[in-house]
């Protein structure tokens, strides 16, 4: 599969998997994807961690009343730490998203399926403390998404988006194929 | 090329790049796999101007004193809707973000160079706002990043990392092979 292949198939995987073990080389692999990201100032704010621990899973599952990614026989967790790049100027949020987007796409690539699951962690709930306390995470690192990884059960649907000409346009905005 | 190919090959790229044009063709594939990324809730808060005029080109160059990418015979503009997506949290970071990652990697794979100039269009002097207006961009919108396009005249560098073992771990922070 091609980079542009992987970018198009890709898609929010919220249906069941199936059992199989990811072998710790995939994980590995899509985990080394994530890290090959860009970072601002390359300060590399981004860590992870990969569950595929039975135990550790359900306790983690435990801690997140959401069903997204339940039965997946891994998750990588994504931990950012908040420093300034540039500045004043924090950019963790655009490297941890560069570094999931790359994951997203390694997993599709390897023939899994995942979504990225932020809001319901990072929200007034704190549940991303829960899971972080679970992987024994120091303060200094937040969790702020999960990455379910397994094949799918399901065939993975796509969300219906805007059509080109309403997001994006050449020498100008709003502009068709002219020139301004 | 496959994806993981062009994950580890990419690089933000500070040479001079080559005078070719790039077809129109291939600006539009590159928007096409940015809007392709997920967003949060589906909000779609990313929208794109690709550049390739050159008296365009060079009034948004006059507005930035910064090098990086001015020999670029193109450039795509990323432009941002601070919305809600979920209860108050917004993802528009995270959103164009994986938008642009996603171009980056289109980029390495249709043959070009690029680097993510975000840090000094956003900063305090707001020079965002001056390419914003220069390509009438309404106010609604934000412009947060622009990335060159072009053939590379210089060989790419890659900075150096961090080992996989101090950023990524399984079933616990800080562990190796090992389960938790």
């Amino acid at each position: 599969m091609n980079t542009l292949e992987a970018i198009f198939s890709r898609s929010s995987y919220r249906g069941t998997y199936l059992p199989d073990r990811v072998p710790r080389e995939d994980l590995e692999t899509i985990m080394r994807t994530g890290l090959a990201a860009p970072s601002g100032c390359n300060k590399q704010t981004v860590s992870l961690i990969a569950v595929d621990d039975p135990a550790l899973l359900h306790s983690l599952r435990s801690a997140v009343p959401y069903a997204v990614g339940d039965t997946a026989p891994a998750l990588i967790l994504v931990l950012t730490k908040r420093v300034c790049a540039y500045r004043n100027q924090c950019f963790c949020a655009q490297d941890y998203a560069a570094a999931i987007e790359n994951m997203l796409l390694a997993i599709v690539e390897l023939g899994y399926q995942s979504c990225w699951v932020e809001g319901y962690i990072t929200d007034s709930d704190h549940l991303g403390h829960k899971l972080a306390d679970i992987l024994g995470v120091p303060q200094e690192y937040e969790a702020v998404c999960y990455l379910p990884v397994g094949r799918a059960k399901d065939e993975p649907t796509h969300v219906t988006k805007k059509p080109f000409g309403e997001r994006a346009w050449f020498n100008g905005f709003g502009n068709g194929d002219g020139r301004a």
